[in-house]
C-alpha cells in the first residue's frame, strides 16, 4: 500500500508540476527539462528531481522529461487518473463560486452533489446541480461520493465534518477558517483564504512602503 | 532589512500558528506549550520550535509560550501589525465571495477597492464597496494600496497582474488557475483551489475505495 509513502510537501507540489506540464503540452512541447519546468512553476530544479524520484524516473539526460508520460505518472500517483465525484456542503457566496468553478474538471474532479441547511435553497439548481437538504448528507456513502468540499460558516464546520465522516467521506477540502477534527483515515485539507493573503505583507518591506508614500 | 530572511515554508506556517494562538486565547488560555500548539495546528512540535527560532525565543521551559506575546511577535514578523488596504480585481462569483468574506480582517487586511472590466457592474456596490472600472487600477499607487487579490478568468490574469505591477502593487494573491509573471520585487501567491482539491485523492487508497463499493 502506497498510503502516505510520499511526503505531504511533495504531494503538495505534484499538482503544481502537473499544471506546468499541461500548459507546456498545450504549447506544443513534447519534452521539458527539469530546469525549464523549474523556471515555469517556480520550484528549484533539484527539488523537482527529488520529488519525482519518489515514484520513478521519467527523465532522459539531454532530452528531459517526456511531458505526456510524466503527466500520466503524476496523475496516477495522485490517483487523478479516474474521475472523482465530490460533494459540496454550504451553498453560500463561496460555495456558489466553487460550483461555478471550471478548474476542478482539469484534475478529474466532478462536483455532483450540493447540500445546504437553508430550506429556501433546497431544490434550487446552481450550475446544473440541485441543492439538497443537509439532512441528506448520509446518502453519500450509497452514492459512492468520497470527496467533499466544506464551505459552511466557521461555527458549523465541525458538525458538517462529523456528518461527512459518518457518511463515509475520505477526503475533505475545508474552507471554513476553523480547525476541524476527523479520524486519521480521513484526510482534511483546510484552506483558509485569509491566511494565504496574510503571508503577503511579509514580502513588502516597511522601508519601501514608506518610500512610496 | 529582514526581506526574505525567513524561509517561505516558515512564512507559510506562521499564520497557521497565529490562528491557533488566537483561538487558544479566545478559550481563556495565557500560555501554551509547543506540544499543545503542535496538537492544535497539526504541525510537529520540533518544527514549531524551529520556525519560531527565526525571530526570537518566546518560550519559558515548563510554562510554554506566552500566547499574547507570541501572537504579537508573529504579527510583527509577518508585518500584520498594521492594517493593510487591499484591492480586488474581478467581481465575479469568486470575487463577490471574497468581498463578503469576513476572515481577512482577522489578519489586519481590509479590502477597500474592487475593480471589474464589465461596465454593467461598475458603480454597483458589493458589501459596501463600489465597483470601479478596471481602467482605474492605476489609481492604486496614489491611494497607497499595495496588496491586490486577482479573481479574473485565466485568460485575463497576466494582463491584470501587469496593470497591478504598474500601479505599484507589491503583493498579489492570484486565484486565476494560471501562471503569472511579475518582477522579483512583487510577491505573487497563486492559490489554485482545484489544485488543492487535487491533493486529496492521494490520501484515499484505491483498495479501500473498491472495498466500499
Amino acid at each position: 500500500m502506497r498510503y502516505h509513502r510520499i511526503p505531504d510537501e511533495t504531494v503538495r507540489r505534484l499538482p503544481v508540476y502537473l499544471r506546468g506540464l499541461m500548459v507546456s503540452a498545450d504549447q506544443g512541447h513534447e519534452h521539458i527539462s527539469s530546469q525549464s519546468l523549474a523556471d515555469f512553476v517556480g520550484v528549484d530544479a533539484w527539488q523537482i528531481r527529488k520529488d519525482l524520484s519518489y515514484f520513478g524516473d521519467f527523465g532522459t539526460p539531454g532530452v528531459g522529461y517526456n511531458i505526456e508520460k510524466l503527466a500520466r505518472g503524476i496523475k496516477k500517483t495522485l490517483r487523478l487518473d479516474v474521475i472523482r465525484r465530490a460533494a459540496l456542503v454550504g451553498v453560500g457566496d463561496l460555495g456558489s463560486a466553487l460550483l461555478a468553478y471550471p478548474g476542478f474538471r482539469l484534475y478529474g474532479l466532478d462536483i455532483v452533489a450540493a447540500f445546504d441547511i437553508d430550506p429556501t435553497k433546497v431544490g434550487e439548481a446552481v450550475n446544473g446541480i440541485e441543492i439538497e437538504s443537509a439532512a441528506k448528507i448520509d446518502t453519500l456513502k450509497r452514492r459512492e461520493i468520497t470527496l467533499a468540499i466544506v464551505a459552511v460558516p466557521r461555527a458549523a464546520a465541525q458538525a458538517t465534518v462529523d456528518q461527512l465522516v459518518a457518511a463515509g467521506v475520505r477526503g475533505i477540502l475545508n474552507f471554513a477558517p476553523s480547525k476541524v477534527i476527523a479520524p486519521k483515515r480521513v484526510k482534511v485539507i483546510t484552506l483558509d483564504i485569509a491566511m494565504e493573503l496574510a503571508r503577503l505583507p511579509y514580502y513588502i518591506p516597511r522601508a519601501e512602503q514608506a518610500a512610496e508614500t
